[in-house]
Formats: C-alpha cells, sequence, structure tokens
C-alpha cells in the first residue's frame, strides 16, 4: 500500500486555500495533520474561521491552529478586494460547533517538527509568517521539514505590483528566512497558476459531481471569478492554492526546473520580487524547484477527483 | 506622397543592431539621419568601428558620431560572451575608408535635437546613456523630441538577471532619466523580442534574396545564433533590436499597451528590472507604450523587405 | 516609599550586558524580574551561561530565559573579537548550581506581558529580536508595555559599518518593528556611550569598594579596555549597556530629545543605521526619545552606587 | 617664488559659495582660473547669476560658465528656505555689465582639463553634477584632475535629512561617480563646517577691515545667519563651503583622514549618507581625505587675510 503524504497545510482562506483543504483533506494519499492559519487573503481572525466553516462543511475533522496575525516586518496587507469582506464570501455556512485549538500555530509547528521522524511536508499557501517565525524561533526544527511546497511568488510579473505575487509581497521577509533555510523548496508561482483558469465549464463540470464538495467549489468559484473580472478584467479565475495539492497527490501535474531562487527584500519599488533564475544567468547554486508548466488537463481531472472523493 | 520617419539610431552594434541598421538604412519609409554609437554590447572603440563598418558594407553614407564609453553611473559591463571579440564577429569586413564625425555623440543630439522642428524620432537600441546624458546636459531638448521608440527590459524576466534585460541593466539610471523625462516612449521589450527567433530557415529564407544585405544577414545571424545556442542553449537567436524599425515601417506589427513604467535603481538584487505595470495595479499616471504582442511572420516579411531595398 | 521599577533586562552578555545586570541586579530602585538572553555578543547557548554566571557569582536569584539564536531575518553576526571566545572572557567563574529556565523567552515575554497590570519596562541591550519576535507572536502585548529602554544605535556614525551600530545591525528587522510599534522608546546610542570611557582610573576606583561585585567589574572592564584598544585603538572602552540602568535609577543622568527615529533594513551598505531626526528635518511624528547628552560624572557615581549596594 | 594653486570653482552660490569665491579670488596663492555654476543653492539660472554679481562686485574678471540644471539621475532640490528667493539674498548688486561664457560648463571642464598638464584642481561647494557628468562624457579627463576638494556630505549626520548633507543628496550619484573615479578628493564635511560658526562677533571682526569684501561678507552673512536661525534654531550659520578654500591656502587649518569613503545611492531613506570608515571597520581600500577636525581660530584669520587682499 501506498504510504500517505503527510502534510501540514499553512494558509490564508481565501477561495483557492479552502479548494486546497477540500483537495487535501480529501484525497486519499494525502494525510492533511492539521491546519495552521495566518493573516493574509483576510485577517488571522477571519481566515481562522474560514478554515473551521470549510472543514466542519466538508465533515474533516482536522485540527486549526491560529498564527500570526502580522507580517514579520513590514505592515499588514490583506486582499479583501479579491476574497470579500469574510475573506470566504460566497457560500452559507452553518454556525460553528468546533473551535480553534488553544497552541499558538507557531508553538505547534515548532513542537510537532520536533516531535516528528522528519516526514512532514509543510504546504504553505497564503503569506510565510508562521514557518518563517517557527523557522527563527526554534531553527532545530529546519533539518526536521522534510520539504515545502508553496503558491506564491512569480518568475515573470506579479499580481499585485509589476514585480511581486501578493503571499510574497504579503511578508517578503518570511520568504527570505524560508528560501535561505536549506529545506527542499518547491515553488507553484503565478507563472502556472495564471494558466489554471476556473472558466464557467469548470465551475459547471464540478457542480455536476452533485455532492457537498462539488457545492461548496462552486459557491467559493462563482464569487472568486466575479471579483477576478472586477479587479483584473479576466474571465476565469486563475485557481492558485490547489496546484500544491495536485503537485503532492500527482507531480507529474507540473514541469519543474532546479534553480537559485532569491527574495528581494531590499527594494521598496520590487519589494517581493521573486527573483527565479530559470536560465542559470547567474551561476549560483540551486535552491529550490520552481514549476515552469502545468498540465491544464490533468489538473483539472485532480480536482475532479478529489470532489470526488467525498460522500453525498 | 508619404513623408519619412525622420530617425537618430542610437545603437551599440552588436548584430541585431547592425540588423537594425541595414532595415533603417535601406527602408524608403525611414530616414536614417544619424548614428550614434555608445558602450554596450561591447567597448565604445568597437560599436563605433562595427557601425562604420556596416554602413560602408551596404554603402549607406551616414554619418556616425561616437558618444559615452562609461555608463552614467554604474560601472561598465558589455557583452563579449554574445556578440563576440569584436562586437561584430561573422562578417568580414574591407578596411574602413570612413571616419567617426569629430563631435560628441552628446553633444550632437543636443545640437541637432535644439535645431529641429521636433519631428525626430530617437530609436536606442543599446544602453540608453547618450540619451539620459544629453537630456541632462541640455534638459530643453526633451520636449524637441518626437517620441522614443527603443529596445529593452521585460516585463516578465530579464536576460542577463533574472530581473533585468541587458540594455537597461547596462545603464538603468539612464533608463531612469529617460523613462522620467515626459518624451512619448515605446519599449520593445524581452517579452515580444523572444518571438522573433531567428532559426535556420530564416537565415536561409533572407540569403535567397541574394544581395549584399541578405550576405550580410546570413553572416550576422549564422554566429548570433551560434552563440545564443552557447550560452543560452535556444535554437535560434532572438532579433531584439529589429523590432523597433520594423514598428516604425508598420505599427500594426507590435500591439501595444500604454501603462505605468519605471526602472528599479535602487536594489542591487533587482537593478535595470523595467516595473511595467501592464495589469495597473499601481493606478499610476501611464507613461510609456509597451509592447505586449508581435506579429511574427509580418515582422520577418518586414525584415526581407528591408532586406530587398538593397541593390545587388 | 518610591516604587521600584520593574524591569526584564534582555541581553547578550557581554561584559557591558554584565555590568547592565549587576547594576540592575544590585539597586533597591530596580526590580529585576527577569532576564533573557539572545545571540548577539556571542552565540545564544554562551550568552545564555554568562547570564546565569553573573547572577550566580553576584548571588542574584533571577530566572534566566534563552530566546533565539538566530535574528528575524538577516544571518547571524557574533562580536566574538570584542567579548572573546567565551563572550565574557576575563573573570572566572565556579560551575553552573543553576539551570535556564524551560520557557522559550519569547513565549516566557509575550505570557509575562498579558498577564501584567502594564508596568513592566523592557530593556535591551543586545539585538532586539527577542522582543521584536514576541511582538509579532502576540501583538497585543503591545500595549502592555510600559516603556522600552535600549542601548544600539547612533545619529552620528556606527561601530560596525560606517553606518551602523552592532545591536541594531546585527538585527535591524527586530528593531524596525520595536521602532514602529507605538510603545515609549529611549535609545541609548554610541553617541553618548562612547562618552563613558572605562579608563584605568575608573576600573581602580570601582575595584578600591572592595566587594565581589566591585571584583567583577574590574574582572571584566580588564578584558573589555585590552579587546576595546587591539580593535579600534581606544585607551579606555565604552561602557555601552549600563547606561539604559543607569537612566532608570536617575533620569536626569542623560540629556533627551524626542524625535522621530527610524532604522535602514532596504540598503546593503547603510543596513541598521538608525536615522534619528534630531534637528527635525523631516517635520514627522516624534516616536523615541534619544539621548543626546550623559552626566559623565554622575553616571560613575551610579555606576559606583550599585557596586557598593553588595555585600561582602 | 610659491608656485599659484590653480583652481576651477564650480559652485552653487549661495551666501558661503559667495564667501570661497571672494577668498579664492583676493588670496595670492590662489589662482582661480574659471567658475562653473550648477544648480544647488537655487536655480542654475539664479546661481549664474549670482556668481557674475559677486566676480563683478569684487572687481574679479573671471570667467563663469552655466552647467547642468538638473542632477545626473534624480529629481532636482533646491535650498531657498535657507539662501533666499534669489540664491544670494542680502546684499545689493549692481546691474550686470558682464555675461556668461558661451560654452557649457561640462565642456568646458572637458576641454580645459584636456588640454591641461594635470595641474588643475578642481574644488566643488554645490552639487557634484558638473564634475560627475565630466567624467562621463570624457572619461580621459580623469587622470588629468590633480585633485578634488569639495564641501559636502558628514560622516556623523546629514543637515538635510538625518542621514545627508545636501550637496551630496541632490545628486548623490554624481558623488558616486566622483567618489568612484580614482582622482584624489579631499571631504570638508558637515562634520568639521559645524565648528566654524559664524557668530555676530566673526561679522563684526570682518567688517572692521572696511573695504568691499568686507562689507559684502557682512551683507551675506546677516542674511545667512538669519535664516539658519529660523530654519534650525541656530545662532551661527556654518561657513561651509569657504573650508575649501582655506584648506588650499593653508592645508594646516584641517586635520585629515585617509579613509574608505562611499555614498549611498541604493536607498529612499538614507540616500545621499556619505559612508566614511573613520575607523577603517571595513578594512576597504582608502580612497579620500576626510576632514575630521578644523583649527577655528586658523580659519577665521585665514578669512580675514582673504578679505584684506581687496583694495578698498
Amino acid at each position: 500500500m501506498m504510504e500517505k503524504t503527510k502534510i501540514i497545510l499553512d494558509c490564508d482562506p481565501g477561495h483557492d486555500d479552502a479548494v486546497a483543504i477540500l483537495m487535501a483533506g480529501g484525497h486519499p494519499a494525502i494525510d492533511l495533520q492539521a491546519i495552521t492559519v495566518v493573516s493574509g487573503n483576510q485577517t488571522l481572525e477571519k481566515t481562522a474561521v474560514n478554515a473551521m466553516n470549510v472543514c466542519q462543511y466538508l465533515g474533516l475533522d482536522i485540527p486549526v491552529y491560529a498564527g500570526c496575525s502580522e507580517p514579520m516586518v513590514r505592515k499588514k496587507i490583506i486582499a479583501g478586494d479579491i476574497h470579500g469582506e469574510t475573506g470566504l464570501d460566497g457560500p452559507e455556512f452553518d454556525p460553528l460547533t468546533r473551535t480553534l485549538e488553544k497552541e499558538h500555530a507557531v508553538t505547534f509547528l515548532t513542537r510537532k517538527l520536533m516531535e516528528s521522524d522528519g516526514d512532514i511536508t509543510i504546504v504553505i499557501t497564503g503569506p510565510m509568517t508562521n514557518v518563517g517565525m517557527a523557522m527563527r524561533m526554534e531553527p532545530r526544527i529546519i533539518p526536521k521539514i522534510k520539504q515545502i511546497v508553496f503558491m506564491g511568488g512569480a518568475y515573470t510579473n506579479g499580481n499585485i505590483t509589476p514585480a511581486a505575487e501578493f503571499n510574497i509581497a504579503a511578508d517578503a521577509e518570511a520568504a527570505y528566512v524560508v528560501f535561505n533555510s536549506g529545506v527542499p523548496i518547491t515553488m507553484c508561482g503565478l507563472d502556472i497558476t495564471r494558466k489554471v483558469l476556473c472558466y464557467p465549464e469548470i465551475v459547471e463540470r464540478m457542480e455536476r459531481v452533485g455532492n457537498k464538495a462539488s457545492r461548496l467549489f462552486g459557491d467559493l468559484m462563482r464569487f472568486f471569478c466575479k471579483t477576478q473580472k472586477e479587479v483584473f478584467g479576466w474571465e476565469g479565475g486563475p485557481l492558485h492554492d490547489p496546484t500544491t495539492i495536485a503537485y503532492l497527490i500527482d507531480p507529474s501535474v507540473l514541469t519543474l526546473k532546479y534553480v537559485h531562487g532569491s527574495v528581494e527584500i531590499r527594494s521598496e519599488e520590487s519589494y517581493g520580487r521573486t527573483n527565479c533564475d530559470i536560465f542559470d544567468y547567474m551561476k549560483k547554486e540551486p535552491n529550490m524547484n520552481v514549476a515552469v508548466d502545468i498540465d491544464v488537463e490533468k489538473f483539472w481531472n485532480l480536482v475532479e477527483t478529489c470532489i470526488k472523493c467525498y460522500q453525498n
């Protein structure tokens, strides 16, 4: 029997984070051990509630830990224009009957990793504050992390400034800590997530599955595509965060390149740019796998498979 | 009768600069009034000789002015790996029988522009040092420049660092001066020049024209494509600089977007990045037309047309 | 009866930190509730041992908490050339019979502050990592901190680069967090600590007191002045850190100016410079008291008073 | 007979520049060959007129060349609050009967230096734009410059931001070019010019000489000290620029230290800071003499001597 991939999902739900939870919580190849949340798409209070709402809605019994409400160094930004007032506008959720764990996400991450056998993958689909903070609170966790797979950055152009993608720009110093940690890293940047656009046909296809996961997907994506169109003028919204989980279920969905990558923290104008040296101009030691292409058909099949994992 | 577009071509030949000279010198829609050269693909001494060699070879009686041998602020870099020892390795030229103009290119530019009726287009296909210096020597030339069309920059990723394209990175401060001058600007960046790859079929097609211009094109491109393959691993070399002349002959070859663009001069790591706000994230006043697409077939047709303008 | 000033001393002993502990632990006006240590003058392991050694030697029953072994973002630097192999070379200490607290200094700081009535002063005499991290782990501690008094920075020139002082340069991002927190801040920078030079006469004067504190002071300062002379060529070493405690015992020892101060985190060259706007050029809202002068005689009297507080 | 020091004075008068002209034009040890002006304390048009006014008033037959009206890269700033509407408020001048030279200051500098025997000292008492531009227009002038003595910068703190002094901050890129040119450089920064404060007693002493130069000095300084008091709250205004000329007449007036110095051009916040490594922390090759002390009495004696050089 194939061994499950143990993951902790560090996220800021957020519509595409919610789909990542849906996929990770449903698919049998993934053992989703915990969710940690951070300020990002919305404030910490809201992303914590959103993570619990998604779990409760889907019947997932996964502990949720709240982490940092502020970036490591810079001033906080959120993405309310894209994700709405709650950070997860669209679906309607029943009142919460479950609660947050008492432990701080950063404390949980350090404890959990120190107790582990080095077999936990961290998936980050929000700003990297929680993981960066944990690495600084307890540097001995670094060799304990099996790998980090994250959605963020872009080696072409950004989505919050011409230089930077939101998750990285929201806490570039945390990304700097993570990129320089020595942990094996895989980056799913805008370069590929902009290829998985959730057009109305996709929404309809997933809704046809006809279970609760499929309904959640539909409710989330209708709102998300609406704001993407309003803010950016695009027809289908890019389903950023789920690319990380798709990759962990089936690595062949991504084409990776092992390159040197760094993050700009010294410039005001280009703050948060991920300078991934795809063509090896700088002749520096590679430190990350960067996704340079995605098999779009395979990706949507994986999303559908995950949705189908849920009963009624 | 259609009026010719008066241009001064500020360049650093360079194989693709040489093709730009060939096109501008041959096509009847362009009135190439002067060539100014700058340090870039090779040192000033070499780019000056190269410009004269190209003109002499093609029988073009165009004055050549030598400008700055150093960037405005930063330390000089050249691109000897791509353009070879002379900066124009490949073709063989007869001994030069013509000479450089005595006037400094910067002094020439200020004088010529001040004397003009505001009808001169500056085409820049190298680092922007000469034009930046001229704007600072004599700010009154600024309203006299009809427009600037340049090859350089990239809103996606660079070709000398992950962040920056060579021409801009070789003198980002000069680009900063030009971008902030208020002159109408059109940018032909790597984003489109990487689409006009000079594959062997193209070289053969142009050689079939069978005149001196066609032989020069072939000799230049065989060398250029060889080093592009050695340095970057690409089969066909991108014919960067001629996109500017192609655009001036037939504007429909490019798809432009009028956006705000700035150049990074405050970061070591991202130095020279052109932050073109293609999606208008920053809501700043547009200041440049940025080429976002190119009609590749039309481009090669224009190159062929220009080659055919030369007799025998 | 005068109320004691409750303090937590966050430090990286370090010779001058040791004198700060001596003063804070001895003087009746100060209630030294805990010592937290950080990487700085030496690695965390060594500064933790040093803090315990000083307490044990002086008979001070004060809990010591170990905090961060790495700066928040940048790569670690230490000051082994000034403070020697152990970070506290000079005195000989008996084997330690006491131990560190189990709790992480950052966790302790957040817990202690959240439980407090807002009456605790944080004194920082090392890099600001622990306090910066605590503010980001739990932002609600910020209004609970009565004030921060720190040794670090310089509005004139630095002592590790021309721009920056060691404590700030060792973790400028942490200083950025602290400076922008809104907590009342008092800065004792090199501008004044360079005026309290510990010449041999001073060492002899303190040794004449003839108790254990006086012997510790002598052993510390003989080594410290030796390395200061070797590294900087100065006769007497500046007794940086104790200026904070002297100020808390008798505020009249310092002349303060309430100004706007910021810390440079975007430049490689000037990284860690504290730009204190002493002359109010920028017309920005003041956010810190900066020491601009020190009463040198009063300062040494305060040091002597503190030494005399110890019996035999 | 002692050889005269040949100088070109590159300035932006400005009250203290005017005193520098007065001193250089009057003293027999100095051969003031030309004055070049630049935008700085006021716009180029005004500084040009001011330089001519001072020469005409004092009967000095020295050619004046107008240079750059804009800094090399950054946006222009002027110091109208200190030097008034004209840039030289205070004295009243007769209508000008002389004119500017036709040649651009940058062209003049390159021509004059190329024709010279390498025996010309450049004194800069404004932003370094003209000299930086000349070095870039014609790099072969660099070995022709005997030395550069300039007023500007500060290794302690600035006078326009906490980090930077006005002349350097007004064109830090030009200073970067000059500092990295390899020309022998002597810097008279705020560190010493703040010690030569022109108190009312000084003004009265100079006025007692009773000639035209003495009257000019008085008229200039009364206005200058008034605005210094209004803007900075200081009683006596620092007589910055004349320290350069005093040094060339009698080098013993300054205490110099040969150190490595660089200028910050990559930071917004610390832009223009001169990082002079007075204590050699960085172990870099020295490239400039930095004035670290001034003999105040000797300085005022030199000023008085210069004033006395003028008849009636």
